[in-house]
């Protein structure tokens, strides 16, 4: 398998490869957008049936061609491929780009004989530049011959998602609903470290259960708010993010029950979550990943305000990176926030040790709780407040010299 | 003078000092706050005559005993003294951190025979931590025997608001007004480099102008809306941020007209101005200030949401640190401020070289624009909008490895 020969180190073995969905056949190949001939950079998804797609993607105002065409194509009843390639985000290029998008669906479609309209397609990379045509015409035919249901195959069209990512990233489920058996797994990209590629966050979730468009879209759209928008590397948003959610119904005869879809929704919640947690971990600038904590607020709205203020901080995103247990700069980057709250209610935990109680510096060990945070790659934040009782909960990186190196050291 | 002699290299000269104006005088002292015996920590502003007070604070729900003080005091017609100390932050030091802000009071007060409550008290520094009370009122008596009018106090005034500061910081303007010489000067603090005092940013305008207390608070709070609030550097607001305007009316004897008052409220806003970007240049771990200019936009308050979404973008701040003209990312950021705009009618200059026109990239000479950003310390970005005619600027730092080397190594 020639995905496997070019494997990176660190990549993900081979015993962490889900299964691939009944319905479904995946391809990953080179087709020369990047340049090293080992790197897959192109990703085929054929559906062996109309399927139900469902999608989420990037609040930026500016966004790229590919989101403006999947965007209007989503939910859908009807899904027959999905093409995405990694090395090029056609983002900010115009009409070219929106016409090159659609040539993309129209190539991906025409494997199956199916309309451009049938077809999705994601993109990740430098933005500004038009796409190779050529090589991306001629490499979803060659992604075309390869399509299989196997690991290596899964593995391969992981890869051609990736950019700075360090490891091909994927996750999945096996459920027993009524007696079927249902699978869920998907694949998604983007680094903690930001090169050249925007910090791009793609998501793409297969499953063979049955399940109506417009459940689809609401379960995703839910997911990915609990998971994907809650994770903060730089607070930047891309233009590109997108993350499909394809139901090909082969494994059951009848749509999931009410019942049933709520064991879904939990699979897939968990599914995405491990999906965008790796992307987070995916860091080579960082060191670590902290869980930003959030209770006692009035509503999830104020909760997720607060987390993503603190989860933003670069004072507290380098004091995490020194091991500093820093509570000052945790506690003000709340009151920053934008949110009213009784500042003599807030209490602070890292790591389960209490540093802050009811709006006032209670003493502590700081060399313990130090060690804590140096000793372990996962940082836990909690701040609780007496406003009520609603939580969010985000998750982020810290924010080391490396980090910065990196990203001051990338050119366009 | 003590205070020439322990001045650090690149400390400001003395010919850069402004004069003080008629009505006030002032001392910077040693009390012991801060270890090292040859940097002031203690200054006491006197005023000869009650005299108008107006303040601006943070609007961090987190502040500090001394702005909790001062906030409830502004405006005024009557304070007498003010007392600022540094190297501790009277924040989140509860019920003991307020009666020793009001002690603070009492002890400057007492040093013209006025009330408590003539008196406004700014301090900066770690947070958390009690203030050492019998320090800081032997240091009130001492600088009351220093207090003068001269250069030499201003600048020992100035460096007792200093932390992490690496110069003090001061400013000044002599107005010509009907006949009448009018002096406004300034003192500021605050470093781009954020180590223990979370970035407090301290200001105090002083006037011999006669302005009544609402014009004051109404010119301050303009003036340091376009200055103080649109300096960024890494989006953290501190819980004890402050400047204060003291008019001592000592140089005219009626109150400045309407059309006076115009007059002053412009250089009210070149002072400040002036101690912003003075705070802004002054990071040790920084390389550039950048400064972001909006314009086209519906309403100021979208233009300022634009700049403040680039200004924070740590991959914008990155990109400008390896002199890296990357529009992608500062297109990017604009486009996830929150602000609706027409995407085909963003256009991006940086230094002068349009890089982006109308929603679509531009040909341009990266060299060139790469080696005019690495050529200077001041870069511009200038993006323009077709929403309208309303505009923003704001200031910001680049973001480099050294900054965050410095900030994670710092401990509480």
């Amino acid at each position: 398998m020639a995905s496997n020969s070019c494997q990176q180190p660190g990549a993900t073995e081979a015993s962490d490869i889900p299964s691939v969905p009944q319905g479904f056949r995946l391809a990953g190949v080179h087709c020369g957008i990047k340049t090293d001939p080992s790197l897959e950079d192109l990703s085929v998804i054929i559906c062996d049936q109309p399927t139900v797609a469902a999608g989420v993607y990037t609040q930026n105002r500016i966004f790229a061609a590919p989101v403006a065409v999947d965007r209007e194509r989503t939910p859908s009843d009807s899904v027959r491929a999905v093409v995405v390639n990694s090395g090029n985000a056609n983002a900010c290029t115009g009409e070219q780009g929106m016409s090159d998008a659609v040539r993309m669906c129209e190539s991906v479609a025409h494997l199956v004989e199916a309309p451009a309209e049938q077809a999705l397609v994601m993109s990740t990379g430098l933005i500004g530049e038009l796409l190779p045509m050529e090589k991306i015409v001629n490499g979803i035919a060659a992604a075309g011959q390869q399509v299989a249901a196997s690991g290596a195959a899964m593995l391969a069209a992981a890869r051609g998602f990736m950019t700075t990512d360090t490891v091909p990233k994927m996750a999945g489920r096996t459920l027993s609903i009524e007696g079927h058996s249902i699978q869920l797994s998907g694949i998604s990209k983007g680094a903690a470290m930001i090169g050249p590629n925007m910090a791009t966050m793609l998501g793409l979730l297969m499953t063979d259960a049955a399940i109506e468009p417009h459940d689809a879209q609401a379960m995703l759209a839910a997911a990915a708010a609990k998971t994907f928008n809650c994770i903060r590397v730089e607070g930047h948003t891309s233009t590109n993010d997108t993350v499909l959610l394809l139901a090909s119904g082969q494994a059951s005869t009848a749509p999931l029950s009410a019942k049933d879809l709520i064991g879904f929704r939990d699979a897939l919640e968990e599914v995405c979550q491990e999906l965008a947690l790796a992307i987070v971990a995916d860091g080579e600038g960082t060191t670590h990943v902290v869980t930003v904590d959030v209770q006692g607020c009035e509503t999830p709205e104020t909760a997720r305000q607060i987390a993503q203020s603190v989860a933003d901080s670069p004072l507290v995103k380098t004091a995490i990176a020194g091991a500093d247990p820093n509570w000052g700069r945790i506690v003000s980057a709340a009151g920053y926030a934008g949110v009213e709250f009784d500042t003599s209610g807030v209490s602070l935990e890292i790591n389960g040790v209490t540093l802050y109680r009811k709006g006032e510096p209670i003493p502590f060990n700081a060399a313990v709780v130090s060690e804590s945070i140096a000793a372990a790659r996962d940082v836990h934040l909690l701040l609780t407040f007496t406003e009520g009782s609603a939580a969010a909960r985000m998750w982020t990186t810290d924010l080391t010299a490396e980090y910065v190196r990196l990203n001051a050291e990338y050119h366009t």
